[in-house]
């Protein structure tokens, strides 16, 4: 797998492009996976991450209880498990089983990693205040992983009704930017 | 321009896929622009987006004061000068001229439209209880628009250091997501 640290101060490049991310989160060694793009980073270091997350899920139940979860970012080769993932309930479902993806531990919480993502954040929810109006949840990123074998990640970004916009080239400004 | 009001349900098929956006404020009849990412769909309809604006920006002033802003998304003939304007402050510089951009009369708000952008979202903040923690305004779309000429929109999509990644091709698959 050739996972490998990847420093928090550079966790806002993996999510402000805005990929498709599959939640993971577990509670009694049961483990779920939700796909999301409703994210944000709101802070850089410690990175803090702002999610909706619906009340109707399994996942904010689980978010909601053990206050955990990993933020798993697949890339194209994974667009069709990801759907899956986002077509299905784990309350029915056993998701890791049924799409044949891989829980792999993680450090600091007890949700795990999906193995076959490009990165992975684990995630501890620091601020639940915007929860019950929006189901928003802050999160803080206390350990992030990547696969440092792949160079150009193809993420894939939801455009709605099915359609999936693909991470295309990469160009460079002079922007001061962070 | 060619500019046509897009439906509100519609508006987070523009913002999911995590564009780089400009947003635009007016004080006294002078307007500004700020180059931002943190930014993320909240609810459907009507359309909420939470978004990260620094305290030390211009444009955190403008829009605490008015409480209103427009969200315009560029394309990567754009990337320049969204650039530009994310390394310059509006204290300073009148960026609609020193850019070359057109202001174009919104309808619901004073914050004008960047003309040359491929969509505009108007916007007011509905709830600023997370701006004295976090930077966090909450917006509700009021009026959207776009350019109904451009079929595959190049947005820009913003990776850190002055990488872009730029809108690839879009797939489909059978996802039960709006």
């Amino acid at each position: 797998m050739g996972r490998r640290a990847f420093p928090l101060s550079r966790v806002y490049r993996l999510l402000e492009p805005g990929p498709v991310v599959m939640v993971t989160t577990a509670r009694e060694g049961r483990a779920n996976i939700m796909t999301m793009s409703w994210h944000t980073m709101m802070a850089f270091e410690p990175p803090i991450v702002g999610c909706v997350i619906s009340n109707r899920s399994h996942t904010f139940s689980l978010l909601k209880d053990t206050k955990e979860c990993v933020i798993n970012i697949p890339t194209v080769e994974l667009a069709k498990k990801a759907v899956g993932c986002g077509n299905t309930t784990g309350r029915s479902v056993d998701k890791f089983r049924v799409f044949g993806l891989t829980p792999v531990p993680a450090s600091c919480v007890a949700a795990p990693l999906i193995g076959e993502c490009y990165g992975n954040l684990e995630c501890r929810v620091v601020d639940a205040r915007m929860v019950s109006k929006y189901n928003f949840f802050i999160l803080e990123v206390l350990k992030a992983w990547i696969d440092p074998a792949r160079k150009e990640p193809r993420t894939i970004h939801h455009l709605g009704r099915g359609a999936f916009m693909v991470a295309g080239k990469t160009i460079k400004l002079p922007s001061r930017m962070k």
